[in-house]
């Protein structure tokens, strides 16, 4: 057995609660060498006739990557505290593994075993609830409708007259989104997520000029007032843009700080090097990346911290904002994030607190920080599959399975995934075009764990290349929409309101396959139903064989909403070229 | 190569800043495959003709235990950022490691790789500086001397005339340490980690029942005032015990529960399950074990939070104690944890906060709870070799090298390094009375890395079973002390104060050694100074070569303080059985 790659630790997505009662225990060994795995555990403090009572329990292979199987264990330790260790046996040979390494015979000390020491309700990894029913749909507020021609910027552009550039502006608006409210109810998404609204000097108003106040080009606070009790009224919440790593050029305290050099009172607001400051290509202070534009705010400063916190209290508890997306947020302090959770949560305790975070993240995700954050590495895979055919099925699962393995199945649910934003090029454009492959693509999305978000104009078929030109103005003549693809997103998003099980409500397993099955499958069950998903990424009809004994069983396509019985022990279902089935028994 | 046994990520002991400017960077391959390892860094947002710059350096294999080779690297991101992978090499191939996996040629997108997103300040671990000069004594109060017989509690036995057991008191108390704080500074100690002084039912004080008020048979608030003072007039630190896992049986609260049910306002201050509350063996609620005496305090109450944050609070300003040691840690959830050491560092930044955890550690040892725990696992790695034989010296070297990979370096600085405490047998016990084993032990943990604590009693010879047996009373009539551990651990004091090298302020390492050697050896060094360590853990004479080319070097037998330079190109030391040498060049 290769003992040194076997893992596990009482930590993060190896131990975690998922309630005041219930534990998750994970452990990994190498890819398909080890048979069974026991989970020998007890409480340290239980004892009859001088030795520590322990018993024993197996454990789940659940999935399997690359190059590692995962094994998991849901528990309930009776006084809430548990010790433990792993039997690991791979048909030769069985180890005890513990925290203080590998044993032929258990050790009887319960203090050689790994431990988790308690079980606080105050522990348990909890976004809020509605969370994980949510459809998203981001809107950068320039560029989806223009409802209100008198507050247009200096110099705005007639709407979609021009392509977009960093610095051309077409006038959207508050007022734009009030106006095609009906528009987002009819296309079914839940929640809006608002690239930034404050003041600031862009188009994209990443470079903030103005916490406390909306950009006038957007309307005014009571205009922002009306946009959100409209989308409440209409059953969707708002989300806002936090862009608390660095401010704007223009944002008054680093004007003073850029006039007054280090006699300002704003000087230690910021990462400077040495007055005065200097901008350029190499700025001599800290910066977004090393954009001039943007001077990074210093979080560590008492004044700043203040500033931010009460930026953050203030939407909230004035217009009563639903979530908080964070930019850039790896790059601020841990201690500042811990104080803002502390700080919103205490005025609306089921605010959504979204991560912009591309890497691994799971020193943001311990329950102290986030409840999400944007996930990347699931576009990023979606990507290499779906979209540009550079890797194998067989990598795209085992790829998949590290992204889900990677975090606590709490954490999974509320995973805020995407596959395009005003960062990046869009989705139809990663496909070259392919609306089979996007509508597939869109289908995964809504179908896999997490929370789906639409990045605005894809469901009517906009493309465009890597920001500015991912950034177009919504067209809002219809025959300019491709409306099979907005039927086709509008339908998943019904199904998803409908299946509860595919809104997070089961677990998820990509089902066994063969090297000769050409399809991706996939489940999500609970107690009462399974639900199918089979996916077909080629260019031809596919033929997919569920690993299910279903004869006679009552099966459900879920798409067609037609009910049918398998007549032979193993159903073979045929999928069209880039099509796709959802089964339900 | 062995991909599934190569281990990083981008937090913990693996990734850490250790001050404004430097990071260390840490990775795990399988023992004795690897030849070589190249950091592939550079900063995510440098680019230059549509490419990411990046560029490698070496990184060290620093230490190896029974399955790893761990390799580390300093390195100083030029804008605090970066991102990279690890070339390895085994001598056949080589491949890249990232967080998406292993590749044989570098992906061009940064994304791809590992990152660590900014270096903040206030990130960096720092435990008081004072600390690593630390040398601890551990005073079990009722045990170390009794300097004023009106306040012995009812029924105190003569000093010593029994053995201690469960209930007994001899009435040891404040003034008795005063009266002998001369003996401590004698002994060179630089701070008292003293187990509960608050009012309590027991001789051992963890069942509190008055947070706010000094046990009488201890003295009143004046006396605790004067010890301080005296304590810190001598260079002594005073650490008191914080016990706020639970309270005593007599906690004026758990009383109203028991008496008033579920309509005490102290209801919710406990974990209940049920009422009336029952004790016997198994109370129906939750308690410290099982110990009916000992309700389990519910933390996560924002009345009791707030009640013991004051405690916290109350004894830093009104006594100035300069550190907490907190019992059953591991037990309470973090958010208290985070919470209390913002309240207590608020009033006293150098306040050192030490928790009692007997397991890995590290979710508390992320900066943002503890300055350190108690190092458990490294008292049962010398039990088990020096003092009982059980495992072989190549088994010791590994342990305890696992035990310092567990940890950034900068934790494991200050670990608090005990061979012994109330809650164990006596070291010299635990060596079956064996005194040159006990010596050798001493001198290891003196030499060692992290602080080291002596358990009073210790360094005179005191023996004794687990508790009782360990809590005797501390003779005062010197003909019944073993002057020569006195003296011995006495000048290892002494040492450690001259050398600050010894102190923890070098670079720690074990040195290569064949099967043949018998000797353990070891070096701290810094850019200027080596300070060599052996210790002979057998009982026959031994010889040892030490790996260095030191000919025509000036050396220091630092016992002796006698210079003398090296003959040969090879050093060889003899040492008498359970002795050591200590040379510095």
């Amino acid at each position: 057995m290769t003992r040194s790659s076997i893992y596990h630790r009482p930590t993060d997505e190896y131990a975690y609660p998922i309630d005041e009662q219930t534990l998750h225990l994970k452990l990994r060994t190498r890819k398909e060498e080890v048979q069974t795995v026991q989970l020998l555990f007890g409480d340290q403090y239980e004892w009859k006739d001088g030795a520590w009572i322990s018993q024993q329990t197996e454990m789940e292979k659940v999935a399997t990557d690359a190059l590692f199987d995962y094994w998991l264990l849901s528990i309930q330790p009776t006084y809430k505290r548990i010790r433990y260790g792993f039997f690991i046996n791979n048909g030769e040979e069985t180890i005890l593994y513990t925290e203080k390494g590998f044993y032929e015979k258990a050790p009887e000390d319960p203090s050689y075993y790994f431990s988790f020491p308690f079980l606080h309700a105050s522990e348990v990894f909890r976004a809020p609830s509605w969370v994980k029913d949510t459809v998203w749909y981001q809107i950068f507020p320039e560029r989806f409708a223009n409802g209100d021609l008198t507050n247009d910027p200096k110099g705005a552009l007639p709407w979609a007259s021009e392509p977009p550039s960093q610095k051309n502006f077409f006038g959207g608006d508050f007022k734009g989104i009030i106006d095609h409210i009906d528009y987002l109810v009819d296309l079914g998404v839940t929640g809006i997520y608002f690239t930034p609204i404050f003041k600031a000097y862009s188009n994209h108003k990443y470079d903030t000029m103005d916490y406390m106040e909306i950009d006038p080009q957007f309307g005014d606070k009571e205009t922002f007032k009306e946009l959100v009790k409209t989308c409440h009224k209409n059953g969707i919440k708002v989300m806002l843009d936090a862009v608390f790593n660095h401010s704007g050029y223009h944002f008054p305290p680093f004007q003073d700080v850029l006039k007054n050099g280090e006699k300002s009172k704003y000087a230690s607001w910021f990462h400077t090097k040495e007055f005065p400051l200097k901008g350029g290509e190499l700025p001599n202070y800290s910066t977004f990346a090393f954009e001039q534009t943007m001077p990074k705010l210093n979080t560590q400063n008492e004044e700043v911290k203040q500033y931010l916190l009460e930026v953050g209290r203030y939407w909230v508890r004035e217009f009563d904002i639903d979530g908080w997306r964070l930019d850039v947020a790896n790059e601020i302090d841990h201690q500042f994030w811990r104080e803002f959770r502390h700080a919103v949560k205490n005025l609306k305790p089921d605010l959504y607190i979204l991560g912009e975070i591309w890497h691994d993240s799971m020193p943001w995700l311990r329950g102290d920080q986030f409840d999400a954050v944007m996930n990347y590495p699931f576009l990023t895979n979606v990507l290499n599959f779906f979209a540009k055919d550079q890797i194998s099925k067989q990598q795209f699962i085992e790829n998949m399975t590290s992204v889900i393995q990677m975090y606590p199945s709490n954490v999974n649910e509320v995973a805020f995934n995407l596959v395009g934003s005003h960062d990046t090029p869009r989705i139809l454009t990663e496909c070259n075009g392919n609306t089979d492959r996007m509508k597939l693509i869109y289908t995964f999305m809504m179908t896999f764990i997490g929370t789906p978000c639409i990045y605005y104009g894809d469901e009517i078929g906009l493309s465009g290349v890597m920001d500015p030109g991912c950034r177009e103005c919504m067209p809002w003549e219809m025959e300019k929409w491709n409306k099979e693809m907005q039927q086709h997103i509008q339908s998943l998003i019904k199904l998803r309101k409908e299946e509860k099980l595919l809104a997070n409500s089961g677990t998820f397993s990509f089902l066994a396959h063969s090297d000769k099955d050409e399809c991706i499958a996939y489940s999500k069950k609970d107690e009462n139903k399974t639900i199918i998903v089979i996916l077909n990424p080629t260019s031809k009809e596919a033929t997919h064989s569920l690993p299910f004994h279903l004869k006679g069983r009552k099966l459900i396509d879920l798409l067609k909403n037609k009910e049918f019985a398998a007549e032979s022990d193993h159903l073979s279902v045929t999928v069209a070229p880039f099509g796709f089935e959802i089964i339900s028994f």
